[in-house]
């Protein structure tokens, strides 16, 4: 999994159906963390701009899901203290 | 998921049966986003040139698709006014 | 998926049962595409060397395939008229 | 897989069910491995800080696990004498 | 698939069950090939040190084994002749 901040949310109204109902947030993967700098992923646990979130990629997205949907990456966690391991993430 | 342009599309004549009827769409991957700056992804939701799409990797690329075709890139969405969030892309 | 240039074949006569027979490719992938600049992928359309090809990464790259095979990368299709899109790739 | 050092542990109070128990390490990949710097894996061997570890990434984090679990990265083994190898890492 | 070459083997002896009998081989991706520079693959073919080797990864490493385990990388395949072809890995 990698950790990283959420910095926006986006919005596809011409979407597919198992999508419909899905929140998109844009997460910045913590500095040392992610192939990818930014990526968009499906919150599972009610996250919120400016929170550190655990994201799980590939197919592991799809485990916690209600339904199968066509997600590649989910917030599957809210990080607590993120200050404290700032340093390491 | 990451976010991209769609810049251009792609005749494949001779391809696998499960892919005939497929739209690969290439897609240029907004610039912080996505492991590879370009990639081909097959359309799912009716994406044109210049549109910002969202587009799921992996086997998750494969979830929304009517029958068991080859692709590990699908466009699932297409992304609201994108410029007001372009620079969080 | 990804777009590359078929450079080269490769053989390997000690390997696992469920790879004989298969035809190794090596590709180069396209300027702008790809995680790794050079892969090995199964042809699975009869594609030769200087073609440019479309290959499907991961698990796609065993949907085509007619038995179960340890590979992750299958050149999946032929691209027409390259020459036409070649600085979109 | 990749080898990575234990170099601290995440705490995340609101996450998903099935990953209530999980215990969070954050692995340093090995200089030369591993396509992330850094990255969480769920600890599947009672691995701790300091440790030399083996991770598998992917749908192979889930396969040791005991229930259904939303992680793409898991402890899998702990390394014996790490220095006698530590130039090849 | 990546080719790359074996330089070393390594050893965990606390490991998962499904890993005991594996065989760990520290594989370095040929210099073009391979996200990762280098990474640790199941040996399924009988290789060793110094042999260049053909790697399938993620879900594909484990079609060829015998049993269900937690591993993203194996060794699937002994290149012939490496040296005609050196200059395209």
């Amino acid at each position: 999994m990698i950790v990283g901040k959420v910095i926006g949310t986006l919005v596809s109204t011409r979407k597919l159906n198992n999508l419909v109902g899905s929140k998109f947030l844009i997460i910045e993967s913590a500095s040392n963390m992610g192939t990818d700098k930014r990526i968009v992923a499906v919150d599972q646990v009610g996250a919120g701009i400016g929170d550190y979130v655990l994201v799980a990629l590939g197919s592991a997205a799809r485990i916690g899901a209600t339904r199968e949907a066509s997600i590649d990456a989910a917030v599957v966690g809210i990080i607590d203290d993120e200050n404290d391991i700032i340093d390491k993430l």
